[in-house]
C-alpha cells in the first residue's frame, strides 16, 4: 500500500473531528450578520491548509468574502494543477425542519448531517488531506498544485470574474480541478464533465395606461395578458421544440457514444418520475428525458403575472402583464446571443400598437462542456478506478456550475469536476449530510490522481 | 302647455332641494356602517312617494337591504308599468379626491355634485316627479304603475332574483322601465336596448406536486405557466375572433339598421381611443370598434399568475398556473352554456398528464336586447323625441345590468331604459355629478311617457 494512502487511512478520526470543527462555522456568505463566520472560516481555512504542508497560504480580499490561496509549486517538469472549491455554504432555514441543529454536527449510519456537509466544506477538506498525505509521507507533491477556494459561490462569485481577470497569473495553470461535484453512488464513480449555462430575461407588456372595463375596452383593446400568453406560447410547437429562429445554431447532435454513456446512468425513467414527483415525462422527439436533460437547451417560464389575482371576479382588460423567463444552454450557445434572439422573437411577436420591453437578467452563465478524451478527465478516470474499482461514469448536469465557464474564459483552462457528494444529500435544504464513506474515499481518489498526472506526464 | 309641464317647471327649486337632502344619506349598500343609512334613504323614499300621492308605499324586507314599493292602480283598461331604479350607492373613497365632500351637494356650473347624482338617486326622484305632477295636476295617472327601488343594486341585487321569484303576483306589469340609464347628450336623446350579459370562470393548472428546479425538470416536465398560456392564447385566433367551438352560436349578425344606428353614435374611432388611452384599437374584421362593442361578444382574461414573481432570478419550473376569465355575452348567449363550451375547449387543449381545474364563478348575468319594433319603445321614443327635440338613438351597452335579464327571466317582461345620467359623470368614482339640465328634462319624459302609453293602447 502506498505511504499516502496509509497515512489516510490512520487519520480518519483526526479527519472527521477536523471536519465537524469546520461545519460548526456558519459561514452564510448571503447573510450580512454572518460576514465575520465567513472571515472566520477563511482564517480557519488558512490554517489548516498551513498545517498540511502548503505555502504561501494567504486569505485574498474581494469586493465582497475574500478567498484562500495556498501552493505548492516544486514539482519542476510536471504539470499545474489549480483546485478549486468554496467555503461557504447556504443559510439554514427553515430551522425547524432540521433534525439536529444545522452548526451543531451529528453523525448518523455513517452520514454525518449540518450545513456544508455536502455543499462543500468536506469536498475542500479532503483536497487539503491528499496533499497532506503526500507532503507528510513523501515530503513533496507528484505535482504542482495552487489552491483557490472562494468565499461566495452560494452568492454567485460576483468577485470572481474580475479577480481571475486581475490576477490570471497568480492562478495560471495547466488545468483545474474542482471538488463541487457529486459521485453517482460507489459503484458508480463520477466526473462530471459538463453544465448547462443559463441566461434570462423578464417581458413586460403594456397595452394602455390603465386597466379597462371589460364592457368599454373588451374587443377593442389589446388585453396585455393575451398578448403575453401568445408570446409565451409561441416560443415552443408541439413538439417541446424551441421555435425561438437560431436557438438551437451550433447544438451539436451527441454522438453514439455520448448516448451510450447517457443510458449508462442508473436514473431510468420510473426513477426520474418518482423523484420529480410526476405521473409523465415529457421530451423532445428523438430524445429519451435523461438525453434532453443532458443535450438538449430548456426555455422555461419561471414565473407570469399581471391583471387581478384575488377573490372572486373583477371584470377588466389588464393593462400589464409580465413574465420571467430563463433558458439553459448546451455548449455552443452563448447566452447573450440566445438572449438577442428571443428579443428578435419577442419582437416579431408584438402586435402593433403594444409595447413590449425585453429586460436582460443579471447572472448569465456560460455552459461548460470538457472536450472528450482530454488528458485531465483520463487522470480522473484512472484514480476513481483504481481507487474505487468501478468503471467511471461521465456525467452531463442539466443545472448550471458558473464557475466551469468562469475559469474556461477567465483563465483559459479545462476543469474536471470532481467531488464526493452524493445526489440526495438534501443540499441547500434542511438535514443536508454527507456520506462518510464518500468523505474518505475522497482523499485517496484526489492523492491518486496526483499521481496517476505525475505519471501521466513523465 | 300640458298642467302637468307648467306643475314640473313651477317645482323646480323644490325637486332640487329635494335631490339634495336625499344625497346626504350615505346609502352604502357594501359598507356594513351604513346600514342605518340605507335603511334612512328608504324610509326617506317612502315619505316622499306618500308625498306624490302614490299609494300602498311600503318597506318590502329581504334577506339584505329592503326595497321599496308603491303603486297606482286606477287607471282601467291601461296597461301596467313596472318602473325600477335603486337608491343605495358606491362607497366614497378615496375621499381625498373629491373636490367637495361626497354626502355634502353642492352645485357647480349647472351640474349637482354628490356620491350618487348621477347614479342613481336623481333618476329615482325623476319618476316620481313624474307621477306627481300628473297626480297633483290631474287627481290620476294615465296608466297603472308600480315602483320597485331596491337597496342593493350596487353589491350586485343578490336579494333581487329570489325575491322576484316569490313576489311576482305583486310586481305583475306588462312591461318594465328602469331608469338607471343614461343620455348620450342633449341632442342624442337615448333609449338603452340591450346590455351585456357575463359569465366567468377560474383555470387552475397543475403540473407536479411543487416546482421543480430548472436544471432537473426543464424541458422533461410541463410547465404550468407554458400550458396556461397555450390554453390562453388557443382561445383566440390572429383576427381576434374566439375560437371557442360553438361560441358564437345563436348569435345574430347585425341589421343594416342595427348598424345605421350604431353609426349614428357620436363615439368616432379618435373619440374612443382618446377615451381609453390607446393608440390604435382593434376589433374582428368586419366589425369596427364600436359596432364589436356593441354587437360581439368577448372573452376577456382578468388576470393570470403563476411561478416567481419577486425581483430577481428564480430557475424554477412551475407546478402552478392560474387565470381568470369573464365573457360579456349578447343576445342569444345563455352564460352556463357558454361555460360550458369554455370548459370542453380547455379539456381539449389539456395535454396528458396535467391536472386542469375549471371553477364558474358567481354573479353570472343573462345578457338583453328589447326586441326591434317593441311598443313600449315606441312610446319611450316619442317621449324622448316631444321633450327633447331630436331623434332618439337606441344605444347597446358593451357593459351588464344585470336586472334587465333578471326581470325578463323572472317577471317575463320586456324593459326599456330610460334614465337621465351623463356618460361623464365619473359613476364610482371621485367628483360623480350630474347634469342638472338632464335632471329637470327626466320628469317631463316620463310623464309624457305615461301619457303616450295609455294614448298608444286605447
Amino acid at each position: 500500500m502506498a505511504e499516502w494512502k496509509a497515512y489516510l487511512d490512520s487519520n480518519r478520526d483526526k479527519f472527521l473531528a477536523e471536519f465537524i470543527d469546520f461545519l460548526r462555522i456558519p459561514s452564510i456568505s448571503t447573510l450580512a450578520q454572518h460576514r465575520e463566520d465567513v472571515q472566520a472560516a477563511a482564517a480557519w481555512l488558512v490554517s489548516r491548509m498551513q498545517r498540511a504542508g502548503l505555502e504561501n497560504v494567504e486569505i485574498l480580499q474581494t469586493d465582497g468574502h475574500p478567498m484562500v490561496y495556498a501552493d505548492w509549486l516544486h514539482a519542476e517538469n510536471t504539470p499545474t494543477l489549480l483546485l478549486y472549491g468554496h467555503y461557504d455554504v447556504q443559510p439554514a432555514d427553515p430551522l425547524e425542519l432540521w433534525e439536529t441543529p444545522p452548526f451543531d454536527p451529528e453523525v448518523r449510519n455513517s452520514r454525518l448531517y449540518a450545513r456544508g456537509a455536502s455543499d462543500m466544506k468536506g469536498n475542500v477538506l479532503l483536497m487539503i488531506q491528499a496533499c497532506e498525505a503526500h507532503l507528510s509521507t513523501n515530503g513533496r507533491l507528484p505535482v504542482n498544485v495552487k489552491f483557490l477556494i472562494e468565499g461566495e459561490e452560494e452568492i454567485g462569485s460576483p468577485s470572481m470574474p474580475k479577480w481571475l481577470t486581475n490576477n490570471a497569473g497568480k492562478v495560471s495553470c495547466d488545468f483545474a480541478a474542482s471538488s463541487d461535484s457529486a459521485q453517482i453512488s460507489e459503484k458508480a464513480p463520477t466526473v462530471i464533465v459538463g453544465a448547462k449555462g443559463t441566461c434570462g430575461l423578464q417581458i413586460d407588456v403594456r397595452t394602455a395606461p390603465r386597466d379597462l372595463h371589460s364592457g368599454i375596452g373588451g374587443g377593442i383593446v389589446h388585453n396585455a395578458l393575451h398578448v403575453l400568453a401568445q408570446i409565451i406560447a409561441s416560443m415552443h410547437d408541439a413538439d417541446m421544440h424551441i421555435t425561438v429562429d437560431g436557438f438551437y445554431d451550433n447544438v451539436e447532435m451527441p454522438s453514439p457514444e455520448d448516448r451510450e454513456m447517457c443510458a449508462r446512468m442508473p436514473l431510468h425513467d420510473d426513477l426520474l418520475r418518482a423523484t420529480l414527483g410526476v405521473d409523465s415525462l415529457i421530451s423532445e422527439p428523438g430524445y429519451k428525458p435523461i438525453e434532453s436533460t443532458w443535450f438538449r437547451p430548456t426555455l422555461e417560464v419561471n414565473g407570469m403575472w399581471g391583471g387581478f389575482q384575488g377573490d372572486g371576479v373583477k371584470t377588466i382588460v389588464p393593462c400589464e402583464a409580465h413574465a420571467k423567463i430563463t433558458c439553459r444552454l448546451v455548449a455552443g450557445q452563448q447566452p447573450h446571443d440566445i438572449v438577442a434572439k428571443i428579443k428578435s422573437h419577442i419582437e416579431r411577436c408584438t402586435p402593433k400598437g403594444v409595447n413590449v420591453t425585453v429586460s436582460v437578467m443579471a447572472g448569465a452563465a456560460d455552459p461548460y462542456l470538457i472536450p472528450a478524451g482530454h488528458p485531465a478527465l483520463q487522470v480522473a478516470d484512472q484514480a476513481l478506478r483504481d481507487e474505487m474499482g468501478y468503471t467511471p461514469v461521465h456525467f452531463r448536469m442539466g443545472a448550471t456550475v458558473p464557475i466551469l465557464g468562469i475559469l474556461k474564459q477567465r483563465l483559459g483552462v479545462e476543469v474536471v469536476s470532481l467531488g464526493f457528494a452524493g445526489l440526495s444529500d438534501n443540499i441547500h435544504a434542511p438535514n443536508e449530510s454527507v456520506s462518510l464513506t464518500l468523505y474518505h474515499l475522497g482523499p485517496k481518489v484526489y492523492a491518486r490522481f496526483l499521481e496517476v498526472l505525475a505519471l501521466s506526464t513523465r
